[in-house]
């Protein structure tokens, strides 16, 4: 895999969904390409509106940043060494909370998932089933 | 139905994928809630970048308007009834050629599908699947 | 060449400063990926400011539209078949006059090249410059 | 030099690329003039999407505030003299962190480099490469 095909988004948002029932924490999921554009997105029964976007700027924030949201929780903080950082995500505000995941080959970064709707715990095991969906593909 | 399940959402993006490749016109299909909010999205492999705005405004403007997209085409033109209405959408422009379908559930509009990638004609084919199959839920 | 590699966009930087000076009309040249981000920009001497937006905005339509920008003028003009489409560019405004092209690699679309500075004629002219020589690459 | 030519900024943007290569930190590079407009832009290949936007953001940072971005980390936190001043950079955010630099011609400041990438430490030595050629134009 060397892109984000749409059968394998289809069925990485289905099994986020099965994991969003499983854990019984509705979600919005989304996925992005390389590029940081929207390829697919679900957003699972009852999951508050405000996922809708935060789910979005997770997944555009792993990507861009290349590594999992939450890593850069710390040193955005006041006295961190990238205070602000936050704030420079230009299309949209970075997600610095884990529920964000880059999807890897090999050594590239080819799109990033994002979940968003419970607690942030429950939004990176839902993203990391999505993820492991993804690199069966 | 008079709420889109995220079940249904599924359902009506895969028919839509099919009628996708049965037409051969990529493109990227989207789902809204009667809030004009985000359900469900998916870019059919190599649906051009500018769809993925495109295919969500149909689905935010038929839902708001309530009505077929392309049927304002018309109204909004330089001399029409309703000069600017596209630029009116609020959150994002409405989008007044074919291509968004509101979802209706007895009198009610409850949601609204875009479809965007090929010419106007093969985009409001595709709505229609994805209405149809949303129909059927 | 399936991607841009900054070596060839200081190529074509080059190649389109050199037909900048040749033609005499300061402009500037911007080059997208095909994700539509920024790969690479120069202002040459004395464009005016507003030529900074423009020349993003057409390397970013030509990708996202997968055509040259000009060919949309037409069908985004009072009475068109797609009124209003100038707006729908989502991130920035979609670019309908001529000076954007898409970069091609075989049947993929891998970029854009835009330029904005002089009568759009003078655009174009520059901006085949900068395609022919990523064409070399 | 008074004002920063497109060739000084060819030559600047090359010098950069060189240095991330030694350093081995993939960067985007960015100048901007005396106006806080952007005069030349390169992303160093590899360089992850997270880096356009704060590049940029660096170089016009430290253009409009005349100092190092890093001047300011301190100044900015809870508490500082200056707590909110990175939200006030108007048309996009100051960034307080390291690898923007002011382009000084005597006493005046005639424009900015920002450099993103690596570590704060390696954005600096980008920067000073950058700002070095420059200042042999």
């Amino acid at each position: 895999m060397s892109t984000i095909s749409h059968e394998a988004a289809f069925a990485a948002l289905q099994a986020g969904a099965q994991k969003v029932r499983e854990i019984g924490e509705p979600s919005s999921l989304a996925i992005v390409d390389s590029g940081g554009n929207l390829v697919a997105f679900m957003r699972v029964d009852d999951a508050s509106l405000s996922t809708v976007e935060i789910a979005q700027g997770k997944a555009y924030s792993a990507l861009a940043l290349r590594s999992p949201t939450g890593n850069w929780l710390e040193a955005v903080q006041p006295g961190g060494a990238l205070y602000g950082l936050d704030a420079l995500g230009g299309k949209r505000p970075f997600v610095v909370f884990g529920g964000g995941l880059p999807v890897r080959s090999g050594k590239s970064v080819i799109g990033g998932v994002g979940v968003s709707g419970g607690p942030v715990e429950a939004d990176i095991t839902i993203a990391e089933a999505m993820l492991h969906e993804l690199q069966q593909s």
